[in-house]
């Protein structure tokens, strides 16, 4: 609560804000001493160590831009804010010498994106981050406060007491345990690995470590609102992006807690769907067993579309699936099983999918329930037979599969069971004419995303993170979520996935945190990338 | 909108309350001739005819007392309210000197007991009513305004327009459309009943006929809140409730719109159902296909619980059924069949029930949903595989079946299905051991109850009715719905339907309203009872 209020209003001791010493910082530290002296490169793990040292440092300093980050609010749809974000990263990034652009887009926040050359780099790498979050709703947080960063001393599920932030440290190297934990919204989603990336940059300036690419950062403003205008916005500006790969820092590391690189994630569709009882609603007793109920046949069409095991009788469902290569086998058969150990933590006693691990099910097309509703239950319950009924549902697609064919063969199968299939509200002569009805919605969504493993670049990128990591990296093939990377496989560039933040963060709910040991390994994976990365 | 707020003041022209105008009109009426002259009775048709004249020169002084009572709010919760209801009661029984006792009820509206006696009578007929409605939301109603009473010249769905009331028309006859409605909270449902009632009495008093029966009232002020302390009130004032029938004039009459009299009713039990999947609702992207769906459970479950035709597959659920007499099945058979028409208005193509008739499965125990939650639908849908999913339901229950047994019956289906059932929170050691956990809330309710249409006060009370209305009456031997009428089966006393609004009143939602038609022939019907019924 102490950094937090000092960090809103950006005051550090007297009258001097983080970003005048850091732009003071860097003005001592006189140019980037890489460009002209081309010394050796170091190995990984001596450029993660050389950033350990410096993080140890400047915890105090890294720490206090992260909450100044998080303390504007940014939440896609808040215009005057989300507009403050954008300027506030410009400062961050200017600061470190990285020349920004804004690429407007009509009331929402900027794709800011920015650029820095190393004149030695023959390969550019583009780091994709967004700075918007999840919509928040105060009450279900527990300090009620989703814009006023808290330190914890454990995760709340762990019994984590709030503490104080502690005060500068500059002089007696590290105080923040790795365990305690950053609360607000954004904190891991995904404003830290923006953070990560310019405090592992800064780290290798001081240490004088060259950067082995050149840095682009395309930092986009409504990701969380469906990143609507990114790819129109992008090809308007189709002559900055130029590149060799794009790295990805959004998402958490695997639940192991080991770093995590993965190559794809799944597309994903959502739709909604209606169905109709009588007009009105009916007293459930004079008409309870006569008027049809759409609860019932709502309930009698989704319980038809996955048999006991979780998998989809959809005519079709599975047909157009790209079967796994040998290396994606191989990858998959590495990943650590720790489903045993989610079950627990979740309270849950039998999974879907009739025995199969976690991450096989993630590399098939999903179906799942996203949310239901009728009438009213529990203490608002009425006596009524409902008049209708509604499911909204979501698809996670694989590589292979086309959202639009997808969205069809749902729809198809809802006639199957009998259901006249419409876009709007029935006319009464529908109403009259059939027995069932299903207004059934297309949200819409996107295709899958995949990069080779084997390119020269990922197998170069692995190595890496491997040598920054310890080699405990898991590689996975694809994750089961969906971000809309086929927006940059459109631009012909491949990307990989390079999350930091651990994976029980509360993600796009209350209490969104973030462990900072993931923060402090998380800039020393990026100060590897920049510093090592070669192909 | 004119004579609403007019009510509210209760003002007539100058400054001459309707009250005092109806104990002047009484004054001058000088006491009831029928206790003292004992003339001839009349037949039903006449004492009918002689009501409808009444009711032609006193149209608008009818009206004006619904109108004033409807203007004062009456949610059963809203205690200042609803004890000025029963004030208000209390001056409109005494202004017909009626003896009132008011029953108290902590915290609620108390019972208004009244009790008019005729020397000459050998019976006393319990005339029982409710004076609290149901909870408003007026943002939900046409006029926005559900205490102050509007009139139309025709129901809202037939396009009727709102029109002033009109003028005082005591010179000129009868000047309400039988087809005009009045749209209020409790138009129907239930104050006007007891309007039509005292009415009644007012005509008969005025035309010189005697009542042939003992008249007590039962105006009860929590029917909509559930009759929490109905039962044990009455049981505190026995010595009150001596009587030989009692009248219900709770409900709306037979869909044809032909007059009602009902010898049962089913009884009612909610119960309310949640599911679990994991502790918390988990990324449908990084979990879906994996982690269980509460939601897909839940359908499951419901889909399980009928057939398609709507026969409830829950062992041993139609096994306590007392199978109808033969006096109650003939009585079904000669009920109007309307099932087309209702099918037409409400736009259902194919009602439940493989192809009976409503008024048969009305015969039948039913189960309902009521409603269903999970997470969140349409613009609101997270992409969440949800944490839980809610079901509330509702049984009817027919004569021979008991309303523990019921739930017991629907909970043991459940755990037939393989859930934990339990009626709490699951413990994280429940969840890691049970794939399937269901909170079954046992909500309660009430048995269902039944008159002998062949007792002769049955008989008597048909004969008055099919007199008065013209022998059209439909008679049934029961209801759908619910009203606790055991309460005054275990006082002994058996209890007939008699009621007189019309069924499209909106009952229990917006835009609630009274076709007056349906008063000015409810009056005559309780005209006749009070004139002529014997046995």
């Amino acid at each position: 609560m102490e950094l937090a209020s000092k960090s809103v209003t950006g005051k550090i001791g007297g009258n001097v804000t983080l970003k005048k010493i850091v732009i003071m910082v860097l003005m001592a530290l006189a140019g980037y001493p890489a460009l002209a002296q081309k010394p050796t490169p170091q190995a990984p793990a001596q450029v993660a160590q050389q950033v350990r040292d410096y993080r140890i440092a400047n915890e105090d300093r890294i720490i206090r831009e992260l909450t100044e980050f998080l303390a504007i609010p940014n939440v896609a749809s808040d215009t005057p804010n989300i507009q403050k974000n954008a300027a506030h990263l410009v400062e961050m990034l200017e600061a470190r010498g990285i020349e920004t652009h804004l690429l407007p887009i009509t009331g929402r926040g900027p794709v800011v994106f920015g650029k820095l050359t190393s004149p030695e780099a023959k390969r550019t790498v583009i780091f994709y981050a967004h700075y918007d979050g999840q919509p928040v709703d105060p009450a279900a947080w527990t300090d009620g406060r989703p814009f006023e960063p808290a330190l914890r001393d454990a995760a709340i599920e762990a019994g984590g007491k709030r503490i104080p932030f502690p005060e500068n440290s500059a002089q007696h190297g590290a105080i923040y345990n790795d365990d305690w934990r950053i609360y607000a919204r954004s904190s891991s989603d995904d404003k830290s690995p923006i953070v990560a990336l310019l405090a592992a940059l800064d780290a290798l300036r001081e240490k004088k470590i060259p950067l082995s690419v050149n840095l682009k950062v395309i930092l986009e403003g409504e990701e969380e609102a469906g990143s609507t205008n990114l790819q129109h916005t992008l090809e308007l500006h189709k002559n900055l992006l130029g590149g060799d790969l794009l790295i990805t820092g959004d998402g958490p590391v695997h639940q192991s807690g080991r770093p995590l690189v993965f190559f794809g994630n799944r597309g994903d569709i959502g739709l909604d769907i209606t169905v109709y009882g009588a007009v009105r609603a009916l007293h459930s007793g004079h008409y309870g067993n006569w008027a049809p109920n759409p609860a019932m046949e709502l309930s009698r069409l989704l319980a038809s579309m996955k048999d006991a095991d979780g998998r989809v009788l959809i005519d079709g469902y599975y047909d157009d699936v790209t079967p796994l290569g040998e290396l994606e086998k191989k990858a998959l058969a590495q990943m650590p099983q720790n489903d045993a150990d989610l079950e627990r933590e979740l309270g849950i006693a039998k999974p879907e999918g009739g025995g199969k691990k976690l991450v096989e099910l993630l590399t098939q097309p999903s179906l799942n329930i996203r949310g239901l509703r009728s009438a009213y239950v529990g203490e608002q319950a009425q006596n009524v037979v409902p008049d209708r009924a509604e499911a909204s549902l979501d698809a996670r697609l694989v590589m292979g599969e086309d959202p639009q064919k997808k969205f069809e063969q749902i729809a198809a199968f809802i006639r199957k069971q009998g259901y006249l299939v419409i876009d709007r509200e029935p006319t009464m002569e529908e109403r009259r004419s059939h027995a069932l009805i299903a207004k059934v919605i297309n949200e819409g969504g996107y295709r899958a995303s995949r990069t080779h493993m084997d390119l020269p670049v990922s197998k170069a990128l692995v190595e890496v993170v491997q040598g920054a990591a310890g080699g405990n990296t898991v590689i996975a093939p694809g994750l089961g979520g969906s971000v809309p990377m086929y927006i940059f496989e459109d631009l012909g560039l491949p990307w990989i996935g390079v999350p930091i933040v651990n994976y029980d963060n509360h993600q796009h709910s209350s209490d969104e945190n973030l462990r900072l040991g993931n923060l402090w390994r998380g800039m020393e994976i990026y100060g590897v990338i920049l510093a090592d990365l070669n192909w």
